[in-house]
């Protein structure tokens, strides 16, 4: 175990080389960082719950046709996925105003847009994730017209899907992140969901109380983010088969 | 002259109302601002040769079937305009890297975009006109998508001529801004090209040596501000009349 190649270590996970080649592994720590790196911490048993939290989420999304980079999860810290290219976008869906929304619009967090919206931020800590347009994607090149079209449909679909999911949960899907990849079979390649799906890139409240069950607790130095991921693994019913 | 209703001060310009319903009258001064309005100054003069330089492109726009709230000069520093509902986007046309562009995404200034970038911008000074996409425009209905068509459109069109224009003149359109406004006619509208396009709101540099001939010489104390706008309104043509 010790002997395999690190492929990079991430601010949440590393990576690992797979035992086949365009596999890899990815290793859930509990680090924590917040507002581009500036703010650092652990959240205790967070990396066990994320890795279990989007092994779930990536099984689910591929019954419905999503394709992802999801292979098993090995253990309680890894899991096995596709190797990708990373298309250097973040995609963010919102539901619900919060953070950086409210504040580039000078909204108040908490009202229902009125309709989702997408945001594409590139994905590059020196220059603090900036947003963009599809303007500056094709100008740069960082994705094709095409490609952004699969990317934008997916999000979507994966939108209305962990709205449902986390709605049957008395949870709020206020926003979230994605990451996604290109899959190479010989020259062509195709867009897959890759990265992970945890409480680390969405923002989940309670339906009834409003109560924060996600990573705003870190940065907001709210308190209790272990139990917060830890209630969001039990009401996915993730915590009753003694895994975690 | 002095009865007549002042409607609004801006940054740049007053507007008076004008003599006939449907009419307004753009009133420019010498103030300059920049950053937000952080910095603010006075060049010399200014009002004057933006109030000739943007009635000489409104009008060259309308010959090639731009349409635009231009009806005609009333004076030095007072022009005649349909007044609109200003659409509050301002919406900037890149062909050459500089300015927030190059900040944001860590660029030389200077280098040629691989292509041209239309970028939005929500006219808001409270908030610091925040870059928005589509999806910004379309959630929080600033703009149908039919009017961002005609917006994209127009400010294609506009690019494509001003660069033509300024490169006969031996000046490099790095970057410009443009407002546009709804005109009613009964229950309907259609977007024309209102505000003014001047050296405040367009980067010009010479194609020779690269000087700057608009307001970054004010943004970045490089000095020489009313010679450079003069520059411009002489390479233009503007200077032999008499007029200015
Ligand atoms: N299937 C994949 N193939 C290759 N790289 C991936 C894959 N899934 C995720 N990644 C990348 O691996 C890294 C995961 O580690 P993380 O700690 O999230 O890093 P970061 O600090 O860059 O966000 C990310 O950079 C992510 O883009
Ligand atoms: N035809 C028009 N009808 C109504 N408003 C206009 C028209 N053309 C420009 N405007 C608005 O008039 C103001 C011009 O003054 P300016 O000093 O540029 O103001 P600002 O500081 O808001 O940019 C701008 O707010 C602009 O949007
Ligand atoms: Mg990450
Ligand atoms: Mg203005």
């Amino acid at each position: 175990m010790t002997r395999r190649r690190q492929i990079y270590e991430g601010k949440a996970k590393i990576l690992y080389e797979g035992p086949e080649p365009g596999t890899i592994i990815q290793y859930f720590k509990d680090d924590a960082t917040a507002f581009n790196a500036q703010k650092k911490g652990t959240i205790s048993g967070k990396g066990v719950l994320n890795n279990r939290i989007s092994e779930h989420l990536f099984t689910l999304l591929g019954t419905i046709g999503i394709p992802t980079h999801f292979i098993r999860r090995l253990n309680m810290r890894e899991q096995l996925v596709r190797q990708v290219e990373i298309v250097p976008i973040e995609v963010v869906v919102r539901n619900v105003v919060a953070g950086s929304l409210a504040k580039r619009f000078g909204l108040e967090e908490g009202a229902t847009l009125p309709r989702t919206i997408l945001e594409y931020y590139y994905k590059d800590d020196a220059l603090g994730d900036p947003l963009i347009t599809d303007e500056h994607i094709s100008a740069f090149g960082w994705a094709t017209q095409d490609e952004m079209h699969d990317i934008a449909d997916m999000a979507i679909r994966i939108n209305d899907f962990m709205a449902g999911l986390f709605a049957g949960v008395g949870i709020r899907l206020v926003d979230f992140k994605l990451e996604f990849g290109r899959l190479f079979d010989g020259d062509f390649s195709r867009i897959i969901l890759a990265d992970e799906i945890s409480p680390d890139g969405c923002r989940l409240w309670d339906l009834k109380t409003d109560e924060k069950l996600d990573k705003d607790r870190f940065r907001r130095d709210l308190g209790g983010e272990a139990e917060a991921y830890q209630e969001v693994a039990r009401r996915l019913g993730l915590l009753t088969d003694g895994t975690v």
